[in-house]
């Protein structure tokens, strides 16, 4: 969908004609109040649920696959239930699956915006929803919910649209990021930054991408997302031969696994719009306008939340939702807050684990999307 | 000191005409009974003690400071006291600080090794120990210690030349990597074999080093030295400037903290060093060779053992420390094991905290380097 009036960013700079690919999944009730707005995290987009056919192209996660990102937690009977709910996944402006981008055309110059695209907040993306929810003729969402950073987007919308959010699901998330959190995100950036294939950003017009640079990025951030622990079980010390190869080629099982995933990344993902998304999370602090205070920033918040940790979740650990959860019982907020228990670290938000899932339905079993609160 | 006889390694090359840096502190008594061997964790060398003058170029491990890198711990008065002990530091080959290495100049070609280099594992690095040990006179060492990687070659000593070593202290170690810190290294590595002056290991010919490689290398190894509260502690979210900047030069001082880090290491480290190290570690493994066991590993080791582990590290937490007990305890060995609540993550064992040298102190004061162990 496109949209002519121009964008403020919170960096000063301004989106012009900038497009918004999404999708949505059920039927919207008559009275325009079961929609649930789904927010994508780093490497994800609108393509929320569903499998696309094979031939659909590369929208998506993962080129090669087309399931839906987030298709074990949405879809008809799933948790986030679509016969029930009007479920949207929107692609954030910057990212890559479709929406404007640094790939995108510059209409002021012809050529991609390339390092030129603006540097985008958390708070940004959550504007561009909101302009297209009110296309969509969506006054307030049942629920805004994602994992990771798009649990930074579901608080962002809990802050500066309040009066938009009934239930605001927050899962492995975190109210900012660490100094190691932005410590890893600079060496990603790094990484990228100095691939001699970057040029700047402005590799298109080169015909080539930083590859090497991607490469090692999502390497750095794909051992920031399982455990130790579970690294432990599925690759411990196991060879990929029978012995040691004293060379340089990969000897343990981790590391094909790491390099793998590194290159399959590499493959479809924009350098430009790696850069933009973690400085996005960087950046994303709330609590900063309020002097510091999280549960200032929240004071205005007008929905029920859900946070949901994971124990082994070293990237967002526990402790940080529980900032959360303190920031929103400080003001007396409905909250339910579950830490689970499970094994896959910071990965666990998308995976299929039945106390997580089964607390999501419950959850949303318990939003009466035809109501308002108070009628209820 | 040069060594014209061939050294076997592991990996089955022999490395032929080689040299080893060394320095030695203290003076080694009648009896040759109170040598302490030091060993060095990946980007260290000999220069244990003392203060290089300001011209004496670009030995020990930051060439614009010039003092050893466990200054702190050894010296007159120091808890390794070299008005008792003679102490040896000895750069280990394929290191780069004065032993042959990878920009070492192969014998049998002309030109710098390069990424021929044979691959070296802890146990190779022991075995030219040893020999220089066979040189200097000194038939058993009051001790063997180190820390990290260190650690990894004193407990090595203590399975490979058990008659050898009177005390085996081993701090901040593991009895092998996990697979994170595989995992950690191989992305390190990844980005010099992939950076473009790497030139297949061969950059030395072509007048560069593979120096954005190297650098990004340093910044993930530094990320796991600290532990993420002294981070928080030292970092947390301050910024540079006054604003953040929407782009990409650092904004937090956490990334120009840890980049200035990369760049001070790319000035001087080599990067085929870099790569054999990272390999010696992934390799350390003493139990693989029976069958898993540990115990049975250490079963024939005929020192004390000080074990010495600290709360925050986690790159080699204080449960792989433990380990080393468990299987030493198995065998009835005498072990001493000392947690340190610190903060400093895995550098904690380079740096000046009371209980820990303290400790140190303790152990060594009940050295009696003078005599055997039977005659005291």
């Amino acid at each position: 969908m496109g949209f002519a009036e121009p964008l403020p960013l919170a960096g000063g700079a301004r989106l012009a004609n900038y497009e918004l690919a999404y999708e949505t999944y059920g039927t919207l009730d008559a009275n325009r109040a079961n929609a649930v707005l789904v927010c994508h995290a780093l490497n994800a987009g609108h393509h929320v649920a569903g499998v696309y056919p094979a031939d659909a192209g590369i929208d998506g996660v993962d080129p090669a696959g087309a399931v839906g990102w987030w298709d074990n937690m949405v879809g008809p009977g799933k948790p986030v239930d679509t016969d029930r709910f009007f479920v949207i996944g929107v692609n954030n402006p910057g990212s890559c699956f479709g929406s404007t981008g640094p790939h995108s055309i510059d209409p002021s110059t012809g050529h991609p915006y390339g390092a030129s695209f603006p540097v985008v907040t958390v708070e940004d993306w959550v504007d561009a929803q909101a302009r297209l929810a009110d296309r969509l003729g969506i006054a307030r969402f049942a629920a805004v919910m994602g994992g990771s950073l798009g649990g930074m987007q579901a608080l962002a919308w809990s802050v500066r649209h309040p009066e938009r959010v009934a239930h605001c699901i927050v899962v492995a998330s975190t109210p900012k990021l660490s100094a190691q959190n932005i410590a890893f995100n600079d060496v990603a950036r790094q990484a990228i930054l100095t691939d001699p294939d970057y040029h700047g950003g402005d590799f298109y017009a080169h015909g080539v991408v930083p590859r090497n640079g991607l490469r090692v990025a999502r390497m750095i951030g794909h051992i920031t997302y399982l455990s130790d622990e579970d690294m432990a079980e599925k690759f411990g010390r196991a060879l990929k031969a029978d012995d040691l190869q004293f060379g340089y080629e990969a000897d343990f099982e981790i590391e094909s696994y790491l390099r793998y995933q590194g290159d399959k990344f590499s493959d479809y993902f924009d350098a430009n719009s790696y850069l933009l998304i973690t400085k996005a999370l960087d950046y994303f602090d709330p609590a900063a306008a309020h002097g510091g205070s999280l549960a200032q920033a929240l004071a205005g918040a007008q929905a029920r939340f859900l946070v949901v940790s994971f124990t082994t979740d070293w990237r967002f650990a526990p402790e940080r939702s529980r900032e959360i959860v303190k920031a929103l019982l400080d003001n007396r907020h409905p909250v339910t807050y579950a830490e689970i228990d499970a094994p896959h670290g910071h990965d666990a938000f998308l995976l299929d684990d039945p106390r997580y899932h089964g607390l999501v339905r419950a959850y949303f079993e318990n939003i009466h999307a035809g109501l308002s609160e108070t009628e209820r």
